[in-house]
C-alpha cells in the first residue's frame, strides 16, 4: 500500500498524521461495505469483498496500491482462511465418508481438471499454464457452499451432507492437485527428476502429516495446552504450529497456504469452540486484506480482447457444466434429482480457485490475461451457483438445525 | 521486517520460498514462548513479549530487524489491544463509580506525574521531555492488574473492585494525559495558541465521544448491526468503527490509539460475548507483534552511562512509591492494609506505559536513552508488582467467581 496521492483524498494526506488506519478503514470498510451489498444482492459476501479490491485499486479508483505491506497482509489473511477451513475438516470423518461423496468430488475433480487443460491446450497456451487453468477449475469452496446451503436451512437434508462431504474431500483433493502443480511451476517443467522428487516429498509431507499428524497432535497438542500456564495457550499452540507448517510446507517446495490448511487438519479432531472463536476473530481481521488484495490485483484490460473474452467464456461453461455432470454423476445413486442438487452445490469455486491462479502468477507459469480468466471463473460459478441452488431446494423444508456459525467461512 | 541474513537461518533464506511464515514464525512463536517463561516466573507474560523483541531484535540475536511490515503490524497489535481494555470500559460505569476509587485514581495519576516532571527538571532534561517522562508513569494497566487478581483468585474481595474501577478511571485520565502531551509534541512547545486549540479540540473530541458516543452508538449500532445480513456483521461494523475512529483521531492530532480506546469504550455498552472474543482473536494475533516492536527497538546501549542508569532507577522508584502512596492515600478510608493492596494494585504499568514512551520517541519529544528509561520503568514495575501482590494478599481466600477471560488481557 502506498500513501494516498489520489486529489480526492489529498486533503487527508496533509501534514505528517499518521495514515495506516486510513489505508486499514478503506480496504477493510470498502471489503465489508461491498460484501454487504453481495449479500442483499443475494450473491456471498466473498464476492463483495473482491469487488472492493477491484474498486479501491488500481484498475477502479486507484486510492489503494498493491505494496508489501498489502501483500503480507493477504497472505496471512489467505493462511488464517485455510487455516479455518483446515479446522471445519476431520481427518477422521474422512476416513469415515461414504462412497457416494468420493465418487462425487473424485469425478467432480477429474472432469473440470481435464476439461480446463483441453480448453487451454486446444486454444494453443503452453503445457503448465494449461495444467495450472484445469487446477484453478478443481476446488470447490467449503466456506461458500456452506454459507449457501446454512441460509437456505437445509442443512439436514440429506444432499447437504453430501455435498459437505464431498467438498471437504475435494478440498484436500485440490491442494493435493496444487501441491504437485505449483511444485511443477517451480521445477519449471524440465528437471524431471527433480520434479518426481520435489512431487514424492509433498506428497509424503502431506500424506504423513494428514495419517500421522492427527493422531499425534491428538495426543501432544492437549497435554501442551493443559501444561502451559499462557492466556489463551491453546491459540498461542495452534497459531505457532500454523505459522510452522506453513514454513515447513514453503521450504518443501508446496505453497505455505497447503501448510495452514494442514496445520488446520492436524488440530481439527481437539480444537475447542473457544479455539474456533478466536482464530475466526483473527481471519475476519485479515481476510478482507486478502480477498480485496486479488481484486487489487485484477487487470480490466485483459477483457479489451476478443480472444480473451471467448476464452472466458468458454472455461466458465466448462467450470460449471463439468463440476455439476461430474459431481451429479457420482451421486447418481441418490436419484436424478438430488443428483443435480449436489452436482450444483458444488459449483461455486472461491477463494481456493483464486489461490491456484495466484500461486500460478506468482510463479510466472500462467500469464496476466489467463490469470484475469482464471479469476473471472471463480468469481462468476460463484456467483451463479445461488441462485440456482435457490431454484433446486424450492419446496424443500428448512430444518431444524440452526445455522452453526462455524461452518459460515464465506 | 527483512530476510534472515544470520548465518544460522541461511540455510533457510536458499532459494526463493516465501518467508513470510518464518518471520510470523520467529516473531510470534518467540513472543509466546517466552511469555510462557515469564509466567512461569510468576512474572505477567507481558513481559515475556517484550524481552522476546528485545531477544530477537538488534540488541539481541539480530534475527529480525524493524522496518514497514512489523511497524504496521504492531500499530495494528496496539489499536487492538486499546479497543480491547476500551471494550471492558463502560461509561455508565464510570459514572456510577465511587467516591474512593475516583479519589484514588487521581491522586495516582497526580503525583507520578509530578515526580517524573520533577526529577527530570532536576536532571536538567527539557520542558517536552520532562512531561512525557511525567506522563508514562501515570497510567496503571488494568490488563495486568485485573489478570494479577484474577489468578489469585481475589476478584470479588472489595480492594480488587476498587482497583479495577480505579484503573479504568486512571487509564481514561492516563489517555487524557496522553492526548494533551502528544498534542503539545506535536505543536513544538512554541506555538501556544496552537496549542490551545489543538488541546481543546482533542478534549472536545474525548469528552464528546465519551459523553455522547456511548448513548449514540447505543441506539445506532444494533439497529445497524441487525440490518446488516453481512456474516458477522457486529465484528465487521465494530472494526470498521475502530479504524475510522484511531483515523479521526490521528487526523485531529491525538493519537490513532486514543481513537481505538474511546471506540472500545463507546461500543462497550452493547458488544456481545461473541464480539469480545472475536476482537480478543484479533487481538491475540497481531499484540505479540506490538510487544516485541517494542522490544525490538529498545537500544541496551543506553545502559552504559552511569548518569542513565541513576535515572533510570530515580525514575522507577519514584514510579513505585508516588503510585502506592497516591492510590494508597485516595483509599485509605478502607483502612491501613486495604489501602495499601490498592496501591501496590495500581503500580503495575504496561503497554499504555510503553505507548506513551513510543509516541513522544516518534514525535522526537524524548531522546532514545529517556525513551530506554521509560521502558525500563514500565517493565520493572510490572515485574516487581505480582511478587508484592502475592505476599499483601496472603491469607485472603480465593473468592467464588471464576477467572473471567475478558478481563485476562495481560
Amino acid at each position: 500500500m502506498t500513501l494516498f496521492n489520489h486529489p480526492m483524498l489529498a486533503f487527508l494526506s496533509a501534514g505528517e498524521a499518521d495514515t495506516l488506519p486510513l489505508q486499514m478503514l478503506v480496504v477493510f470498510g470498502f471489503a465489508k461495505l461491498l460484501a454487504e451489498a453481495a449479500q442483499r444482492l443475494r450473491m456471498p459476501g466473498i464476492v463483495g469483498g473482491l469487488v472492493a479490491g477491484a474498486v479501491i485499486g488500481p484498475s477502479g479508483l486507484g486510492w489503494i496500491q498493491y505494496g508489501e505491506l498489502l501483500h503480507a497482509m493477504a497472505e496471512l489473511g489467505v493462511m488464517f482462511l485455510l487455516f479455518q477451513v483446515g479446522l471445519e475438516v476431520k481427518a477422521s470423518e474422512l476416513l469415515r465418508v461414504g462412497k457416494v461423496a468420493l465418487l462425487s468430488a473424485s469425478l467432480g475433480v477429474a472432469l473440470p481438471f481435464a476439461a480446463g487443460w483441453a480448453i487451454m491446450a486446444a486454444a494453443g497456451h503452453p503445457r503448465i499454464e494449461s495444467i495450472f487453468m484445469g487446477a484453478a477449475m478443481v476446488a470447490t469452496s467449503v466456506g461458500i457452499t456452506a454459507h449457501v446451503l446454512a441460509s437456505k436451512g437445509v442443512l439436514s437434508h440429506r444432499t447437504a451432507q453430501v455435498i459437505l462431504a464431498a467438498a471437504v474431500i475435494d478440498d484436500v483433493l485440490g491442494l493435493l492437485v496444487l501441491a504437485v502443480v505449483s511444485s511443477m511451476a517451480k521445477a519449471g517443467g524440465a528437471d524431471w527428476a527433480g520434479l518426481a522428487v520435489t512431487t514424492a516429498v509433498s506428497i509424503v509431507f502431506v500424506v504423513a502429516v494428514a495419517k500421522y499428524g492427527t493422531r499425534t497432535a491428538g495426543i501432544v497438542v492437549p497435554r501442551l495446552t493443559q501444561s502451559l500456564r499462557l492466556d489463551e495457550a491453546e491459540f498461542a499452540v495452534a497459531v505457532t504450529f500454523l505459522f510452522l507448517m506453513a514454513m515447513v510446507a514453503a521450504y518443501s517446495g508446496v505453497a505455505a497456504i497447503v501448510g495452514a490448511f494442514l496445520a488446520g487438519m492436524v488440530l481439527a479432531e481437539t480444537a475447542s469452540d473457544h479455539l474456533h472463536t478466536l482464530v475466526r476473530g483473527a481471519g475476519e481481521l485479515m481476510v478482507p486484506f486478502f480477498l480485496a488484495s486479488i481484486g487489487l490485483q485484477l487487470d480490466t484490460a485483459v477483457f479489451r480482447s476478443g480472444s480473451t473474452i471467448a476464452l472466458a467464456l468458454a472455461i466458465l461453461a466448462a467450470a460449471v457444466i463439468t463440476k455439476w455432470i461430474g459431481c451429479g454423476l457420482g451421486a447418481i445413486s441418490l436419484g436424478y434429482q438430488d443428483a443435480s442438487r449436489v452436482g450444483a452445490g458444488m459449483v461455486p469455486r472461491g477463494e481456493v480457485g483464486m489461490v491456484v491462479a495466484q500461486v500460478g502468477l506468482a510463479a510466472g507459469a500462467i500469464s496476466q490475461p489467463v490469470y484475469g480468466v482464471a479469476v473471472f471463473m471463480a468469481v462468476m460459478t460463484t456467483i451463479l451457483a445461488p441462485p440456482v441452488l435457490n431454484f433446486l431446494y424450492k419446496g424443500v423444508p428448512a430444518g431444524p438445525r440452526p445455522t452453526p456459525p462455524s461452518v459460515e467461512l464465506g
